[in-house]
């Protein structure tokens, strides 16, 4: 986060969240990585994000173990690049999650939400609650497209 | 965001909650304010934040109703202004605790955790889960001082 002077800054869990995912477009790449994207003109094009600014983004994704860079090759094309979430990339699901949530219930629009949490297996709807530290939970999350989505994924 | 040419963009509840605190700082502002922070001199000193940009951000924050603006005056000085969490300020911590949480697993720090996350009442570490929508569950959670942080709020 620059210049901060905050000498705990750095032990900070959101000022560590923040420099990972914090510039603009990052989160919503990993967004897109979740909704299945793994191709730099798939981001480029969904999100309209400038080439050098995307290839700068997902370089930072890469080098922090968010997303993981493989190669692929198509008939009569050169060989390029795909983008993978890893485990720590996934679990980002957490704090995506908790933007849909907040949002729903302090900023939603008139056309309901474009996306929603449900359980991966049920596809159930479920929401973030704070629960005792160990007790038996799940973790785990499906963000689906809601009414109000213009997109599919 | 700029110039998303996503047209799903505006309906999505994440780049709803980025348009909101998705600017440098504005995060840190708010855990800022979680922490008990309310004014100006307090944000600017504690974050190294230049002050235009604070004005900025602080402004933002406002016009979106995560801070509400209120006035004070000390002993001989001018009238200044205070920032409060509104209830969907508040809320943010979900966000906050969700970073918080991820950090934790994916990206610790040998100094262990600068925030803990807890019950309000009896500060027993809690976490965040994934419960089915409508089922009763706690929303509240107090963000703790933890034994990596050296700041104390």
């Amino acid at each position: 986060m620059g210049v901060a002077v905050d000498i705990d800054a750095r032990r900070c869990q959101i000022v560590r969240t923040l420099d990972i995912v914090g510039e603009k477009w990052s989160l919503l790449i990993v967004r897109n990585a979740v909704r299945g994207q793994t191709r730099f003109s798939e981001f480029r094009d969904s999100l309209g994000v400038p080439s050098d600014i995307l290839t700068a983004r997902l370089g930072t994704l890469v080098a922090a173990g968010i997303l993981e860079k493989r190669s692929y090759r198509e008939p009569g094309s050169r060989e390029r690049s795909s983008y993978h979430l890893t485990e720590s990339g996934l679990a980002l699901k957490l704090v995506l999650a908790a933007m849909v949530q907040w949002s729903d219930e302090f900023n939603p629009t008139v056309y309901g939400p474009a996306s929603i949490l449900a359980d991966p297996e049920t596809h159930e709807k479920v929401e973030l609650a704070f629960v005792p530290m160990g007790d038996p939970h799940s973790d785990e999350v499906a963000i689906l497209p809601g009414p109000g989505s213009l997109a599919t994924w």
